[in-house]
């Protein structure tokens, strides 16, 4: 909430009388924010971030860690750990930073016979399209909010995520954070070797159209800073206005001191639930009208350092 | 749309066979590109940026022009164009940046008695809440697609807006680039003396919680990528992290060779609506399933520089 800086946080308050579409609870309940949430939650509503399917890319401005989603796209993840795993990201760049977009990496030279760096031994050079997968056999923890993109939205372990019962197909959302496999015009010309990361609105309109691969769970702010490039893409015009990744690891190849130690909010859990209400209806002391909704994107997915 | 590097932009094509949740139109017509669009516009299309509810900010990074919303905000309106003429902005800081949510600008010292700058002639320590305002009277152009956090949503002179015909209230919509006055408990506790930018996923949920007084309609790279202050809500701990407000003046004050000279496609026109059908549902050969739907806060406000 935008405050004068010098203005402390809102205590917790019951204000089952503010105004809100919806009716009072009947016992009235303290209010309860979503730090007083997470402050009480269990050990148990917290998972380890999966170390053999997280990256940790070093750049001049800090690290970011990516968690890989191989329960959607698991030939474009196992991909993307050949890549890592083999050096192919290695002094690549940032070559992009589109305003209210993305920021997008790889080789600059990608498309160019004989230029183009060579993939790693056991990477791909093509892969199938990972747009959509069959819902049956999927954890999805449904939110119950409306959506206009999606018949229903939700979280599958940690990722947000969509689901069309009538297709049976599910898909991760782009939100803020979400990283995707670029491609050209074909549909399966994507291999993980370029990838781009949300940092704008929820560019919704790319679900089921881009193979996403993973999320942001730490070091968005690296990311979300980096220096635009012109329009309308965002593309650098030089060489030397791209930002390096120093290196790309994976977090089960680091050695153990190196390792981020994170751990992920349980999307499945009664405490995500609560925090979910409580970021639907803000019932403290600095809002006067609760929201009665929240947007998929809008649902923060907490991330701690290992107690 | 991320694309690699070298690949060309997709030509417009008729798609009309692809994968819609729509059915295809029984003429089918070929494709237009908001680009293609707006190329096509009238000058009758266009308005000039208003000059005299228009400020402009010079920050280290570049310059930021914020159109004013007196038809939303009046008092507030006008309480930020007294401050600014009367100088109360010059040599003030960016003391906020938190990702995925907003920075904000103001007096580091604005609470504190004594120490806080004074108010220049003309300006107002106390105004009402401007949160709402009555529907009736407003040219309201309405975006057909359904809203999570408004019974209806559309566009008021470029500006994102919402509505309730029950409660007969407008406001303004918390999308990207919404300029709002910072405040403390209180409705009332806001002057526009400290404003905060919204940089981050649309936080609708501040949407009738806050008075928003205008929109930047040049210059969100600038504001968007100053590095982030410490969580949990990115105030800066050290003077030295403040980013530098130069100075502020209003558009209409600033020698003719010195204004920005900006034009705005008006949201009223059959352009304007084209351009929001093409966002809806994109049929070039690069989208694969149109989307069918569009977020009031993902129709892009196109600002061009005056012919």
């Amino acid at each position: 909430m935008p405050v004068r800086p010098l203005l402390a946080l809102a205590a917790p308050l019951a204000l089952a009388a503010c105004a809100s579409s919806r009716p009072p609870p009947a016992a009235p309940v303290p209010y309860r924010s979503m730090g007083d949430i997470l402050q009480a939650s269990a050990p148990s509503d917290w998972r380890p971030l999966r170390e053999e399917d997280a990256v940790v890319l070093e750049l001049p401005g800090g690290r970011v860690v990516i968690e890989l989603a191989p329960d959607f796209a698991p030939r474009h993840a196992d991909n993307v750990k050949a890549l890592v795993r083999g050096g192919y990201l290695d002094g690549l760049a940032v070559l992009r930073s589109q305003d209210g977009f993305v920021v997008q990496w790889g080789d600059p030279d990608g498309d160019e016979p004989g230029k183009a760096r060579p993939y790693p031994r056991g990477a791909e050079r093509k892969l199938p399209a990972e747009f959509t997968r069959p819902a049956a056999g999927l954890a999805f923890h449904r939110l119950p909010d409306p959506d206009g993109f999606a018949p229903e939205t939700g979280f599958v372990q940690g990722f947000p995520a969509a689901r069309d019962p009538r297709s049976n197909a599910a898909w991760l959302a782009h939100c803020y954070g979400a990283v995707g496999a670029g491609r050209g015009e074909e549909a399966d010309s994507s291999t993980g070797a370029e990838l781009y990361v949300v940092i704008g609105q929820a560019p919704r309109q790319l679900d089921r159209n881009i193979t996403v691969v993973g999320r942001v769970v730490d070091g968005m702010e690296v990311l979300s800073v980096i220096p635009r490039g012109p329009p309308p893409m965002g593309f650098y015009e030089k060489a030397e206005q791209r930002i390096p990744i120093r290196s790309a690891r994976l977090v089960a190849d680091l050695p153990a001191a190196q390792r981020p130690r994170l751990q992920i909010l349980r999307t499945e859990t009664a405490t995500f639930d609560a925090m979910v209400e409580s970021r639907r209806n803000r019932r403290d002391a600095w809002y006067k009208v609760p929201a009665g909704h929240v947007d998929l994107c809008l649902v923060p997915i907490p991330v701690r350092a290992a107690p």
